[in-house]
């Protein structure tokens, strides 16, 4: 069975083409500057050096269709016509409290997407743009949408209420609901299958550790608490958003500098953590040469409010569980940057937790890094959405068959 | 030493005369509604009866007029004359940056007190008013100021900054401060007494859990994390205030219901809290009466949603201290809350964290409520800033007199 996972954002288009008979990645690319100038596609048939297109394209159908010329290309694609594809998969960003699962893409689940756009109206409509866009290329083909908020729909409500008037969680839906689904719920999977312990037996905290962040309690397989809230602003700090705020902050900064509430959620969002405080760069490789080569005081200090709040973060849901048995490190920052996991776990011996600090040289693969005397396992285990996006579609295609 | 300690709100003032030859307390009061309608002093000599007198006070130095009657009368008084008063301490919400620890008033100081009033624009002006009305009355007299905020200076930029543009910290001051700073410093050092341990060889987390609630972690003595931030918004679900939340709801609430930034601000502080989420009351009592004899829903979630995000503080203070040896609750909910306490601390004990039930049902009183084996010492200590208010008053003014 072949999927293509589609994950659409405003401007780009992220592709991958699976056999899901042996979970194989055949064919796997990006469209970026979808509708503006200098749009491009980066193609690339596992295996084949990368073919890169530059050439108009005017919205989500258009680049599209750049993928599916290049999927039955000759030379850089991997199927001869489009019928050989059995399923595509989308990412959607936002289900609100309408589904806890995956779900067959129908005409009335389309209703509801687009209801919830109101909840994310940066990311849903892209989202659904994306998936009309397959509908008119290849009608009828089964789709399937796999959502970035559906697995903390098992939080409870005093997990998700915040403590603000009742009714403003009944008339605009003001809650927590999570994001990075997806990614903990594959790191969680994963860390079971590793420590070869079923999940039902388990506390876990997966960290998500990328440009944007988020860090999650799984107790049992289930999501009890996650730290991004009714959008992906709250909770660690981030590349560029600030997390956690004493919510004054927001109605002051709007009062000081005379800028409207947008301007200020533009600045929490795009000029604010790590980015914020160093005031040079949102990527950790930049900050942590800043620190290392410059003695730059205030790209230390950006990386060790980061580490903080991880740490924050951890001690947390360690009280929240009564305990914890794996702490799982994922993203790009999470896989690939053993300075920072250092300095978020070198110092809570106390609570169990021991990084090796040999086995936490490592860079992007699945493996253990806590002294064999720790309590507590601490893990890296390389994300892969697109690969839970193409194991839902294809379980709930083959199960929607028979 | 006679010290008279006067702790000033926008229409309200307390006082309390204490000896501290012996720290006996002598008399106390409280004056409410000043410059309204209703003005009243209610007035008690430690062993007599209450003196209530309703009459109109037109402002602060009205209100301090009538406590000096009330405090020189024959009867209900404690003194023949004011000049038997050695000095006066003053409790001021905010010093910004500018002090660490309490200090004599001067005109330099009353500088940088009217200099903090915009970071305190509720609290300061009526703590300045009070401290000049005494001065008119009693002019010369040593007066001292003790801080809400002092105590928390001790925190590193990695615990006060925020992940926001670093120039917003250096241009507005924006940063996290914290406050009930003289109850966490009051029940460090009684905690440390009550153990016999050394201050500079414990962590503590002491929570103050009161109409206003926050958390601090307390190592070796001094504040290095607390739960309040930049105002006394910040951190745990309060009565009316709702601590933590996604920033981004904040100008979505704007937005949604058409209001100003300041009639948030107001929801946010006055509506919000326990009892928004109820809908009922901001008192814990009648919470708890209305879960345990009406079965009501929402309080027993309001009730939730505290204990949680205080367990939450408490979880991540231990991994921040990699550790703690004794967690202490204060505040009228924290010294006399048995139901409150145990749904904080029931399910910790793989933390080391083990109340005793019958312990736990004590009010009011300075105890222990862990069981013997529990590695971490629960506590209870009734705080008492008017003590530590005087002590520092008593201290600075004898040093000063030198």
């Amino acid at each position: 069975m072949l999927v293509l996972v589609i994950n659409c954002g405003s401007s780009s288009l992220k592709y991958q083409l699976l056999d899901m008979t042996n979970e194989e990645l055949i064919v796997k690319g990006l469209v970026e500057r979808i509708g503006i100038d200098g749009s491009v596609i980066t193609h690339e048939k596992i295996g084949q050096d990368k073919f890169i297109l530059e050439t108009p394209m005017a919205d989500h159908s258009d680049a599209l269709k750049h993928v599916m010329d290049a999927l039955t290309d000759p030379e850089h694609g991997a199927i001869k016509d489009l019928s050989e594809i059995d399923a595509i998969g989308h990412r959607v960003v936002h289900a609100g409290e309408k589904y806890a699962n995956s779900v067959l893409i129908t005409e009335s689940v389309m209703k509801v997407l687009e209801e919830c756009n109101e909840l994310a109206p940066l990311h849903n409509p892209p989202n659904i743009l994306g998936i009309k866009a397959c509908e008119k290329l290849m009608p009828g083909k089964p789709m399937v949408a796999v959502f970035d908020t559906a697995f903390h729909q098992t939080m409870k409500p005093e997990a998700y209420l915040y403590a603000i008037p009742y009714e403003f969680y009944q008339d605009y839906g003001i809650r927590k609901y999570g994001f990075h689904g997806t990614s903990h719920r594959y790191m969680a999977d994963e860390a079971s299958k590793m420590l070869n312990v079923d999940i039902d037996d388990l506390k876990l905290i997966t960290c998500h550790l990328g440009n944007g962040a988020s860090v999650s309690a799984i107790k049992h397989g289930r999501s009890v608490d996650t730290s991004m809230g009714f959008t992906p602003l709250e909770g660690l700090v981030m590349g560029t958003r600030c997390g956690d705020l004493d919510p004054s902050i927001v109605t002051l900064l709007a009062e000081k500098k005379g800028i409207s509430e947008s301007e200020v959620t533009t600045i929490l969002n795009k000029e604010s953590g790590v980015l914020g405080i160093s005031g040079i760069s949102s990527d950790f490789r930049d900050l942590e040469k800043a620190m290392n080569e410059e003695h730059n005081k205030r790209a230390e200090l950006a990386l060790k409010i980061f580490a903080k709040r991880v740490r924050f973060y951890i001690g947390a849901y360690i009280a929240e569980m009564n305990g914890v048995d794996a702490i799982i490190f994922a993203g790009g920052v999470g896989e690939n940057d053993a300075y920072m996991r250092d300095l978020i776990c070198s110092n809570m011996g106390n609570l169990g937790i021991k990084l090796d600090p040999y086995k936490n040289q490592i860079r992007g693969k699945q493996t253990i890094l806590s002294t064999n005397d720790s309590a507590v396992k601490v893990m890296v285990i390389p994300t892969n959405e697109e690969l839970v996006i193409a194991r839902d579609t294809n379980e709930i295609v083959q199960l929607g068959r028979r």
